[in-house]
This record gives C-alpha cells, sequence and structure tokens, in this order.
C-alpha cells in the first residue's frame, strides 16, 4: 500500500466516521423538481438535500449547495451518496462535482440562473400551498417571440393571462411587468417563482384581481447592463454604474410596452400599468419608475433595494403618480444586511410614507437571497394591485 | 512506472495518434443551442462536435453522440476536448462521461427527450431556413395546465396559436393533435421541433393554412403505453400489445379535445381536425383514427407506421372520413428497415391509394429517427392540411 492509497483509505474512513456521526432523518423522498421517474435527489424533513450518481471510476464527487460543497461516498457499485446541511425551506440552485468538473445533477430538472441551465431543488415549505398546481381554474403561460426595433433583434417574452381571459373576448385588464434578478432570465418568474401558479390561487381565492403580467429578458437588452450574480464580475467605480439600466429600459418603453398594449387585451393606460422586480429586476424598476414615473402606478421591488426621499426629491412625478411602493426582502438579508447603495430599505419605506407615500414592507420569514423570499414578495404584493 | 501507468501511457499517446490522423476542418462555430455565453459545444463544417469540459481530476471524459463515444484528451490545465464523427444535418441528443459518470453538458441548452433532461446539439442543415427564427409575424406558444377527469390529475399541453389570433377575436381555426415520440413529452415539438416556427415561416410565404396546433403528453395517460425509446424494456410478446394506447386515447377525446373546442376559438368540426405524431405518437395516431375515424379528417404518420388495407377493412369509416393519410420516414430509416408491425409503409401507402384514399408519401433526405426527418415531416404535411 503506497501513500497515495494510505491517503486514499484515511479519507474514506473519515468521510465514513463524519457520515455516521451527522444525525439525518431518515425519512427522504424524491424533490419535486425531479426529472420524470428520477428518485433522486432527495429530501428530507430537516431540509437536507441527499444526491446520488453513479461514477464507478470517479475519485471524488460532490453536491455544491448554498456554497458549500459536500463529499458524497462511493459504495461497492461505484454509486456515490450523501447529504447537505439543512437547507432553508424553498427553491435552491446546485451542481454536482465529478472529479473536477461541475455539472448538472442527471436526476434533476433544470433552470436557469447563476448564468446557466442546471439543477434546482424544492425544500417543502410550510406555506408552499400558495404556489402548489390544484385544480383551480388556470390562466396561459404564452411564449411570444417578437421583433424589438431598439435591438435590433428578435427577442422572446412570457405573458401570463389569467383564467377567463380566453373566454371573455370583450375584457380587458391591468398589467404587471415583472423582473428576473441578474443571472437570471425572462423564463426565471414562471419556472422557478410559479408566478401563475401564485396568481391562480390568488384568484381562485377572490384575494386578488387579474391582471396580465410580461415577464421579459432585463440582461440582453443593448446597452447591456453589467453582469451581476457572480461574485468578483463587477466592473469597478460605484455599482450600478450610471446608465446602467437604460438598454431594458428602452426596450422596455419604446418596443414591449407598446407590443403587449397592441396584442393583448390590456388597460393601456398608467393607472393600470405595474413593473415589479427581484434583485437586479428591481434596481431596474426603481431606475425605470423613478425616470418615468408617469407610465405606472404601482412599484415592487422584492430584494432590490428602495425609494429613498432624494429619489422623490428627483422624481417630482413619482409622488403624484405612484400609489404604492412596495419593498420586500428576505429576512435573512436584512439580519445580515448587505452594503446597498441606496440606504436601509426598510427605514427610506418609513421615511417616504411619512411623506405622504403609499408604502407595504414586507419580510419573508427565514430566507435568503432566493426565490423563496420573491414568490412571497409576489404573493403578498399581487392583492394590492389595481384596487381603484 | 507500473503497468497501470503503461497502460495509460499508451492509451494516451494511441489517444493522440488518433487525434492527429483525423483530418478536422478547424472552422468549428458554437452551436446554436448552446446556453447563453457559452463557446463549447461547437460543430463544424463536416457536422462534428467538438465537445470540452474542465475536469481536472479526471481519468477519463467521452462525447456520447449517435450511441458512439468519443475520447477527449486533457490539457495541461485539465481541461478535456475532443469531437465525433461527422454527424447528419439536424437535432440530435447526446452527453458526456466524465468518469463513469453520464452527465449533460454543461455547455448547452437541455431538452426532454431518451426519456430524460439532457443536452442537444443542432448540426446546421442545408434546408434550416424553414425552421428558423425570423422577423416575420409569430404566433404564440401557450403552457396550459388543465384537470383531467380521465386521469383524476393535472395535466399540461401547449397550444401553438397562428400570428392573428390575439388580434381577431371573430376568427375561427381548425386544429391539428400533434404528439411526440416515445421517451419524450410535450414539450418536444416546440423546443426540438420548432413547429411554431415551422408554421410561422409557411403563413408568411402563404404556403399554409393558419391552424391551431395542440401538444399534449401522450406517456402519462392512464393505462400508460409500455415505455419505449430504450432497448430492452419493452415487455415480451407482440408489440405494441393491444390497448397500449387507451389511456391517451381516452384523455384525449374525453378530456383534451372538448376542453380545446371550450376554452380557444376552435372549428370544432371533424372536417377541421387532424391528428398527427411522430414513432409512438405516429402509433397512437394510427390507433386512435382508426377507432375513431368520425372524430378526424386528416392523419399524418412521421415515422411511425402507415395505413393498411387491413386497417382500413377493419375501421370502414376511415376511407370514407379521412381526406389525407401522410406517411413519412427519414431515409436512413427505409434503407435500413427497422421490423415493423405493420409492413413496408411505402407499399401501404401505394394500396390504400389506389383503393381510392388521398394519401402522400414522403421520404425526408439522409436523416434517421431523428428531429430533422419530423422537422421536414410536419412541413411537408402542414401545407396539405385543410384545403377544403
Amino acid at each position: 500500500m503506497n501513500l497515495k492509497h494510505k491517503l486514499l483509505l484515511v479519507t474514506i474512513l473519515f468521510s465514513s466516521i463524519c457520515f455516521a456521526q451527522t444525525k439525518v432523518v431518515e425519512d427522504f423522498k424524491p424533490s419535486s423538481v425531479n426529472q420524470p421517474g428520477k428518485e433522486y435527489p432527495m429530501v428530507n424533513s430537516e431540509g437536507r438535500v441527499r444526491a446520488q450518481i453513479s461514477a464507478p471510476e470517479a475519485t471524488r464527487v460532490q453536491l455544491d449547495i448554498s456554497a458549500v460543497k459536500y463529499d458524497l461516498v462511493k459504495d461497492e457499485n461505484g454509486v456515490w451518496t450523501g447529504e447537505s446541511a439543512p437547507q432553508d425551506e424553498g427553491f435552491h440552485y446546485y451542481q454536482l462535482w465529478v472529479d473536477g468538473a461541475a455539472v448538472p445533477d442527471p436526476g434533476s430538472k433544470y433552470f436557469y440562473g447563476a448564468s446557466r441551465w442546471g439543477s434546482g431543488i424544492e425544500i417543502p415549505a410550510h406555506d408552499q400551498e400558495f404556489y402548489a398546481m390544484k385544480n383551480v381554474p388556470h390562466g396561459q403561460v404564452i411564449e411570444l417571440p417578437y421583433f424589438s426595433k431598439m435591438n435590433n433583434s428578435m427577442r422572446r417574452c412570457f405573458i401570463y393571462t389569467p383564467p377567463g381571459y380566453a373566454q371573455n373576448p370583450e375584457k380587458r385588464y391591468p398589467v404587471l411587468y415583472l423582473q428576473h434578478g441578474g443571472g437570471e432570465d425572462e423564463t426565471g418568474w414562471s419556472n422557478q417563482g410559479h408566478a401563475n401558479l401564485i396568481m391562480d390561487n390568488l384568484l381562485a381565492e377572490g384575494k386578488a384581481n387579474p391582471f396580465i403580467i410580461v415577464m421579459d429578458n432585463g440582461t440582453w437588452a443593448m446597452p447591456r447592463p453589467p453582469r451581476s450574480g457572480q461574485q468578483g464580475e463587477r466592473p469597478a467605480g460605484p455599482w450600478p454604474p450610471e446608465g446602467w439600466a437604460d438598454g431594458f429600459m428602452n426596450t422596455l418603453l419604446q418596443d414591449i410596452i407598446p407590443m403587449i398594449d397592441a396584442n393583448y387585451r390590456t388597460l393601456a393606460d398608467p393607472q393600470y400599468r405595474a413593473m415589479a422586480g427581484l434583485s437586479m429586476g428591481g434596481m431596474q424598476t426603481r431606475v425605470i419608475t423613478l425616470a418615468h414615473p408617469e407610465v405606472f402606478s404601482y412599484v415592487g421591488m422584492f430584494s432590490g433595494g428602495s425609494i429613498s426621499m432624494e429619489d422623490l426629491e428627483k422624481s417630482p412625478g413619482f409622488k403624484d403618480n405612484i400609489k404604492l411602493v412596495f419593498i420586500s426582502y428576505g429576512s435573512r438579508e436584512i439580519e445580515n444586511p448587505r452594503p446597498g447603495p441606496w440606504g436601509d430599505p426598510k427605514e427610506n419605506t418609513e421615511v417616504i410614507q411619512k411623506s405622504g407615500m403609499n408604502t407595504h414592507f414586507y419580510v419573508s420569514p427565514e430566507t435568503a437571497h432566493e426565490w423563496q423570499s420573491w414568490r412571497r414578495g409576489l404573493h403578498e404584493f399581487a392583492p394590492l394591485l389595481f384596487k381603484n
């Protein structure tokens, strides 16, 4: 037995000891976003993720979730298995590492986030009923290609129309323009966010007014914002730099809104138009609605900054036109505040409320800068919209 | 140097020699279905696929495409690169192997086929313009959840509505029910097949009548057909067994068609209703339209069997009601015929044509049992529909 083999044996023994010492509750079930017929990955009642992959020739396989890599253990058939620490409720991106290669887990469905199509997993949440697929009337999610003059290229958006839209050809609806975060795209709010199911369930309970939701791509619009969502990629200087949202602002105002108003049965009036977004999409919402408060009446920012008194002073039309400023964060973002360029969001929101603006501040319990915070944000925001 | 190391060195040298001897044309470009910003995989003018992945600790990495595994070669940075033999034009499923683990390529977008979400690649085809994204009027692809009484569960279908559908609230349209193959699902015809773009382009050129396309799931309907699309999984006995298509037939006739006619502006009449499918979906089309010829007027089967005189004798209404039987195959399927339970498709089609049926037989040049054959099949079939 040479040194390498001895080290390997020590590693295996040590891993096995760690494995045995972790008190894992053995009630694992397949994740709800597994591929059809796939048993792994699994999740237990503690929120641990158990991954498994066959890799007979590999020497190291890891589960990489929430920025921690967990070693998997190989059995006699070359199948590697192991689990993570308990995860927060809701949706998480993750990946596997096989001998140094970062790859999607072949067991999971794939989602666009963290600037890649890759694996995602659901930790069942105590409040998951609000975005569950139920036997209630369902709206449509429409994929529509369109030509953008601003970008001189074909683009794609997703459009949610509420239940009844197809059956009531005379009825017109308000519109929410709803944006994804950095490293995500126009698929995020329906695939990971379940915006359509959140609305279908709210509508079935009579808790919201029906409206159309337009989900477009906030990254691929010229000029493009600097890449975010990945550490170390932001350019030097203040962030976001001046003009970073101009590409999407021009695309939204000059291409997307006129195209939607021309092709769908909208109430094409600012009092029936809202904009919201998560993270980068919230920051875009802030910049765009401050620059053009005459276009919108409702503003939502989920984990994406806030509106300050200084903003109101620079955008005199904002206070008159905007009927609601909704700000939300995950509790783990607020407990452990990230340095932001616009001050404390709760404090900012209280100050503009005292100045006479209608505001709503919401904190998602025990969630971080992740989709469960944003699902809950939309679920709180939607019932407040278009209450004219 | 022990025996294992010697063998490894020989393998590396041998791989290098093979690599050097292959006259690869160095005009590789990123595949058109790569993830945003990803350089690899690439395709060259010969149709070779070049894959690349960083796997510094791996000892063997392979590209697995069209049932052949190609060894990749590691560089000093731990990055593995290598290419396949030339592939047929069109779309192919593929995967990577990293030290015995079969994984999706992190560079490609993912598609559902071969009973998994996994990598796909496009080999540019000489006729790719017919399914290209162009600046022409575009229809919508609608994702709709609905409750199925037959299955006592929520299901999902995709619905293509042609350009103008949203803008002309009085107009009603014929409907084509279009089915995927074994190991695929309701996403296949739009994601891999580009059925929507094929129709948008035909309509822009005035080569087809506008109609709605409904794409549902032919596998997950109770009772389920036996799994196909994977070797060695078919049950013993004649295939397909009696009754194998009943689950989807009941779901289609009792849930899907009534739901579509109630919610979309269809011409709810057999003369404006077509059914077609590829492979397993073609076989389902055959069984369902023979059992219920009073429901449809146009029948298409792409690489999925044919209609024989014996079929006509057993289904007396078929000949009277069905205005067109369209049969197509990829040339490589016809050149190298697979044993099928229903005889030679070309011969069958000629015989029923002589008996008085309107038929069309099409062979896709130099393609196999793959999506390029089915894209071309739909492109030939669609202009023949609803010419009343």
